[in-house]
């Protein structure tokens, strides 16, 4: 495989991948982050041709971890050099990409990806082998994939001690503005907030440093990952300002939030009790295969261990 | 001393006091709470009369820990019992307790106080002797506070590893409502909104079990501390709204969160670098050591080693 941006996501996967005995080449733009590959051990390079054309030998699997501004020059080389190869992501938005691919003209062997796993740090140095441990990953299963590729993306997340979520763009879109966008606007303004009070900064303690812990990661990331995906958060922030509104106007005029915390109880112990059954029977290529798994994906079921698919029948 | 409540706070402060090798007699409502602690090998009863003819008798310290809505009750008992013991609390607003303790007479043996700890837990069993360790412990320096009683509730905070926070009671509640009490707000928000989306669920990861951490909290202690500092909160919540608007008008129009991302990064990195130097040479009882502690507290000083106090003069 050959990984494209070696950060936080691109490094944890390099040496995910490696781990689990796969041949794996890095290219990163800047040089720190490359030296820092090869110094570990690992193969890098600063040159995206070199990159590619190894990609293109090779037949490997592309995997795209760069912010979401960076992709569509990187589309452009790929499809230059390496056009044949299978292609995923591993980007925090799946609209966006997908609109960037199509437009590329690399639909056919493009699959969708996303690990829901990160830490507020970023670059080579802050990449963890065991990152995906039991992470949810998502492959996007809209009209237009290939089993075969499919198959193939699908191999690598469970290399990677993850577990697969089958969902298509836009629903993974709008989950994600309500699971990773929204709270990280909610930290930003939280800590704006208590920034202006005196005293507050002096008493915070575990539970404010939990709220806000995702403030501290790099303002474009989180600048990149919310812009990209606008269209879903908006309505997501939406409802969260009307709630909120709703208890202010419900505090100040009969002194409760009652109905606000009740229901927030609630949906948060709703999580908590959310199980994951696992798929075993859909096989990958068969009819109605990628409705099948967005059903179950909806439904909370997970991928742990290779369906059948193209190769194995 | 005497603690009234064995939930989660006042369960872990009689482990935390016994191990400091205090002696300690408990009060706790349910059967199920006292007989627990009785269980563990600690003195409790559920008879109030008894624990505070105990605390009369011993002029002890006598320690609030119940929900809000307890208080007032509790207040009488002790006027007709225990009048003169010193009096403190480990209830999460400060403000709501003076008044009742202003109006139950009791205002010139009491201290308030706050420890900042906690889980989203209750109950006698979820505590901890190790809950305060190294947490910031308020206690309030209100015009009417007496340096004798002040000295000892510092010297059982600090018993319990704490580190003491000097503020006035209307600051602390600001403080609270900004760190504590919003955050509560948004996370009930954030997973009820979450909960709204298909999929979400399934896709959650690590941080939003963080963001929505405390909306596993009983909603009627969230709801008693809350109400009680209503005067504070909405104020607080207006302006994490006001932001949240404001970035909302943003992405709509210029596809740009810059504004808020940057800024809550910015307050989150100076929370980050919050220095805590130590309040060493502030004597309880001399001249303006109530305005003095009040004015360290709120530049982030805290006491980490008992000060000079009437006792030691």
């Amino acid at each position: 495989m050959c990984v494209l941006g070696l950060g936080l996501i691109g490094g944890s996967l390099m040496r995910a991948a490696v781990t689990a005995g796969r041949e794996a080449f890095g290219y990163n733009r800047s040089v720190e982050g490359a030296e820092a590959a090869r110094f570990d051990g690992f193969s890098a390079t600063t040159d995206l041709t070199e990159a590619l054309a190894w990609a293109a030998e090779h037949d490997a699997l592309i995997v795209l971890a760069v912010p979401m501004p960076a992709v569509s020059l990187l589309l452009g080389h790929i499809k230059d050099t390496a056009p044949d190869c299978p292609l995923t992501d591993v980007i925090s938005v799946k609209g966006a990409v997908l609109e960037e691919v199509r437009a590329a003209g690399l639909l056919d062997r493009y699959v969708g990806g996303h690990p829901m796993a990160g830490t507020a740090h970023s670059g080579w140095r802050a990449g963890d082998a065991r990152m995906f441990d039991g992470a949810p990953w998502v492959l996007t299963v809209d009209e237009h994939v290939d089993a075969t590729v499919w198959a193939q993306v699908m191999r690598l997340a469970l290399d990677c001690s993850a577990v697969v979520v089958p969902a298509k763009s836009d629903e993974h879109d709008a989950a994600a503005a309500s699971i990773s966008h929204l709270p990280h606007l909610l930290a930003e303004a939280l800590a704006i907030t208590a920034g202006e009070v005196p005293l507050a900064f002096a008493l915070a303690a575990g539970s404010f440093r939990d709220a806000t812990r995702v403030a501290a990661t790099a303002p474009d990331l989180v600048r990149a990952m919310c812009e990209a995906n606008a269209e879903q958060l908006v309505p997501t922030l939406d409802r969260a300002l009307e709630l909120l509104h709703h208890a202010r106007q419900s505090l100040v005029g009969k002194n409760s939030v009652a109905e606000l915390v009740e229901a927030g109880h609630a949906a948060r112990t709703r999580y908590d009790s959310f199980s994951r059954p696992q798929i075993v029977t859909i096989a990958l290529g068969e009819e109605n295969w990628r409705e099948e798994l967005a059903a179950a994906g909806r439904a909370g079921a997970v991928i742990r261990s290779a369906l059948r698919g193209p190769d194995s029948r």
